[in-house]
């Protein structure tokens, strides 16, 4: 075994250092970020970041230096901008609209965040800053007074907040943020959140989210053309999630083949069993575990096995999820064929697209999914293959009235029958929530502002990197892949193997050192804020790293940068 | 019965016609919004806004004058600003961040589009602006171009699709916006929420979100000491609503009882039976038909009847949901007498504080909700009462640790158990959810703002104002009230009767008219953009007025102008 210091974090204050790449101090990147950046708008970043002011204020007793936070608007002297006028030390919230006269201060205050915000975006992006200054738990408590008071804060309290917050925040936009299958920052979807947090309403009736409404039917529509039904006929809704979509789908099985189970419960039918993919996601098993239907009925099918494993006496196969992505490996299940047991058997088609459904948007790629025009149900979550803000995920469903009649419970103080509209866009009652967040307008700005043509070169290019990623290191010394052949998707999963391990002939050793292996360079590379890549074991797969691209600010020296850095972090283990 | 005429919506061009109160016209608002605003904001606001052109727009063929979305910058001539030099017509999402060089027209990009929202945000908030620029389903999809194309749009025709979807957007802001439990917009909850936007993580892990995951914590746990739960203990989670939240409880309620439902489902365990009052929301239902237990099973009792109706022989009740605060009458159940019985049989109390829960911030108003912290579960949405930004529902339980193996699934992709910190914090296992969209800053920062006796007074002012829309109608010619005595909450339940109904001697057919003059005055309402309520029926009572107030920007003032406008728009009906 090795020692204690073979697994530690590489020397003292790993924390504290940036690395190599990056500037060693907040104030440098600024001064880097102003030669770089035309306009005035570096200095002004400088200027509006006052990254060095939160650790300052963050000391007990600190003091704001007076006005540090209304400081110079950023234009030059002569411009007549209100923003320097406002102090904000002594502004509470209640000095903002509502408040008579509220209007100057909430466009400075509101102007002041929106400066804060445009920094942090255009850091974000810089590949010279961390994605992530790292603090364990315990010591983030320390670095500010997170606690929640009987007395109000002033405004510069608050904007000390925001920075604080933004400041031990991941920088998900960052071109070397690989760490989830949601990645990325797309620059029309966080204009369209800014716009769906103003507009502050809710999705259940036509009445309070008019505009939303109609986007929300405009765009499941062309969803269901992109799968394939014909003229994108059925129905459909947008979810907080794809866990939540997934469950709809086995809700939707269910009541189809059961509609007395609304109202008479399990007990009223006979023992049901599912069907799924073998690296299925868990999202499947939660759902049987929550709609009383229980894991043990989740049978997990090897992808291209046959569905029907035996075991059928005395069960009711209702429910196959087909996966077209799976988390890990990113693989597709062979939906025709599955489509075609489902057909002899009458059983409900679900395909878990969460991950995989974008390729639909790619000429190129969507022979991956052949077959799934003939599901009963999609989960599609443009949150993560097109890089919508967090959260968008849709489910769709090829029978039209089905989610209407399963979930609907006519509240007649939201969905009353005499409106003086046409009800039909009054949806909120086919839906499990009662209010529902506004996750539409992101989607349909940014489908709007690249077209269907641009969605597609955006996933094209991330399956180009991982092809590159996958070729660079399938022969590269050190490295092993987990699985055989090129990936599906964007997900490539390898060891590497550092080259103390590299030529151990223990079989057993080498897989137990293997093993922590993928642990400590993560540590590293969160401490060094370098990079993020997700790590997992797998079966009897030691740990092993998935590497997935979503994130379209990655580019192809990214890419070479990750298997660098990986070498770097992970050379002396 | 009324002729056709009497139900129409009152005159030619109602829709055109903004009432008395407003300007007629978008410039005029503009020129009115100019000379009242300080330091050259109004005419900022005006040349921002630009509502004119996009009726313009959205005509086929209408072209955008060059430049205008990027016009002015609203400084003097002199200012340097650099959003004067670039213009958005040439210009697509493709070069912004990460293009290369992108900062600069990032920049530009989001500053155009904050500035159009900020303009919303005073318009919203000006009485004299409409709260609806209402339009029917089909005339809206005329108004606009909002099918998606294969091909991109600029960035211009992206400004003018954000004006566009915010001249149709209910300004829920606006001071006499009533219609729904959520209204009103809080400047730091927005604030908030924009950041929330760009930080664009993810709730499941501390890795990549440490500070939303640290001020969860840190805001459920005061969550719980305000619910009276020693030393703040236990457990929660902010969900996407509350009727997830209310299906939380009743799945964490059943695997309490029954451990083994988990993976056996409902087939091995008795038929359960739930108890909830008689007006409590459809969610529970709802709740009860997903997780199988079946509609049937739920039984509404009156709010103070004992819970023990009889019929428990061969059912066990598990699930015991009490109402803090009804939807439509705001009526709170006796927690205490609720408990007892609960306690007594062994039974899952839950509290449905949805809308009600937020009185737990008033020392005057809290003690409605005496016996709260008797409850096993409670639901409490800040975004109703409280005002947060949609959406932000937490759902508190008394247990600790029942969550997590109530709804953990060991996804080993995301929950790896050597990571390098304390894994406590990784608390995404508990959840329904995969991915978890980050609610809990808005709450937290506002709460920061505000202080515990910022909220306190904001809802103390709400109830002040239901209080004295109650005592002004209640013996004013003209109003009935649905229900007897005060009201518990902010809601009043009222019906209007026009003279020509007032004295109608035959019962049935006063009955019959006055069901109709809710839905017409509310129609008339939303024609004229003046004023937004809820109405409906319930139980064998006509359609009447549900009056709730939890717009913070709502003023005495305002409550008079409610009902001159109720008798303005109903006198002839």
């Amino acid at each position: 075994m090795a020692s204690h210091g073979f697994w530690s974090l590489g020397g003292d204050n790993a924390g504290a250092n940036t690395g190599s790449q990056s500037p060693s101090t907040p104030r440098a990147w600024c001064q880097a970020a102003a030669q770089k950046l035309s306009g005035g708008i570096g200095s002004k970043l400088c200027a509006l970041l006052n990254v060095g002011e939160v650790e300052k204020a963050a000391e007990p007793g600190a003091k704001q230096p007076p006005e540090t936070a209304a400081g110079t608007c950023g234009c030059n002297k002569s411009c007549n901008c209100t923003k320097a006028a406002v102090g904000f030390s002594d502004l509470y919230s209640t000095d903002l609209l509502p408040a008579t006269d509220g209007d100057t201060k909430t466009m400075t205050f509101l102007q002041e965040v929106v400066d804060i915000l445009l920094a942090y975006i255009v850091e974000s992006f810089d590949r010279e800053t961390k994605v992530i200054d790292f603090h364990y738990p315990n010591e983030l408590l320390q670095m500010n007074n997170w606690e929640l008071q009987d007395e109000p804060a002033t405004l510069d309290d608050i904007l000390i907040s925001c920075r604080a917050t933004l400041k031990y925040a991941i920088k998900t936009a960052h071109p070397r943020y690989f760490n989830q299958l949601s990645t990325g920052l797309d620059m029309v979807g966080l204009a369209a959140d800014w716009l769906t947090s103003t507009a502050n309403t809710n999705m259940f009736t036509y009445e309070v989210a008019p505009v939303f409404v109609l986007l929300e039917y405009v765009t499941l529509k062309k969803m269901r053309e992109i799968i394939g039904w014909p003229d994108g006929r059925g129905d459909g809704i947008f979810s907080p999630g794809g866990a939540i979509s997934n469950m709809y789908a086995m809700l939707l099985a269910r009541f189809k083949m059961f509609p007395e189970v609304k109202e008479k419960g399990m007990s009223s039918v006979p023992r049901l069993v599912a069907f799924t993919s073998e690296h299925s996601h868990f999202s499947i098993k939660k759902g049987a575990a929550a709609l009383g239907i229980g894991t043990e009925s989740v049978i997990c099918i090897k992808a291209d096995q046959s569905i029907l494993v035996a075991l059928v006496q005395g069960f009711v196969p209702f429910f196959v999820s087909a996966t077209a992505g799976t988390t890990v490996y990113g693989a597709f299940d062979p939906l025709i064929a599955i489509s075609d047991i489902c057909k002899k058997y009458n059983i409900w088609m679900h395909v878990d697209g969460a991950w995989g459904g974008s390729l639909l948007m790619s000429r190129r790629h969507r022979w991956k999914l052949d077959g799934v025009e003939r599901a009963n149900s999609v989960t599609w979550n443009p949150h993560k293959m097109m890089s919508v803000p967090l959260q968008c995920s849709a489910l769709l469903v090829r029978e039209e009235g089905l989610m209407q009649n399963c979930n609907q419970m006519h509240a007649c103080y939201l969905f009353q029958q005499d409106k003086h509209y046409d009800l039909s866009y009054d949806t909120g009652d086919k839906a499990l929530q009662c209010g529902r967040h506004v996750d539409i307008f992101k989607l349909w700005l940014m489908w709007r502002a690249k077209g269907t043509i641009g969605f597609e070169a955006q996933i094209d290019k991330c399956l180009e990197l991982s092809e590159y990623l996958y070729n660079k290191i399938k022969d590269r010394e050190g490295y092993e892949m987990v699985f055989d052949g090129k990936p599906q998707h964007t997900n490539v999963c390898f060891w590497y193997l550092p080259p103390g391990i590299r030529y151990m002939e223990d079989k057993e050793e080498r897989k137990k050192h293997l093993h922590k292996v993928a642990p400590v360079i993560k540590a590293r590379m969160m401490e060094y804020g370098t990079t993020m890549v997700s790590y997992q074991p797998q079966g009897d797969k030691v740990n092993f790293f998935r590497m997935v691209i979503s994130n379209p600010a990655a580019t192809f020296e990214d890419i070479d940068f990750l298997i660098e850095e990986i070498e770097r972090l992970g050379q002396d283990l």
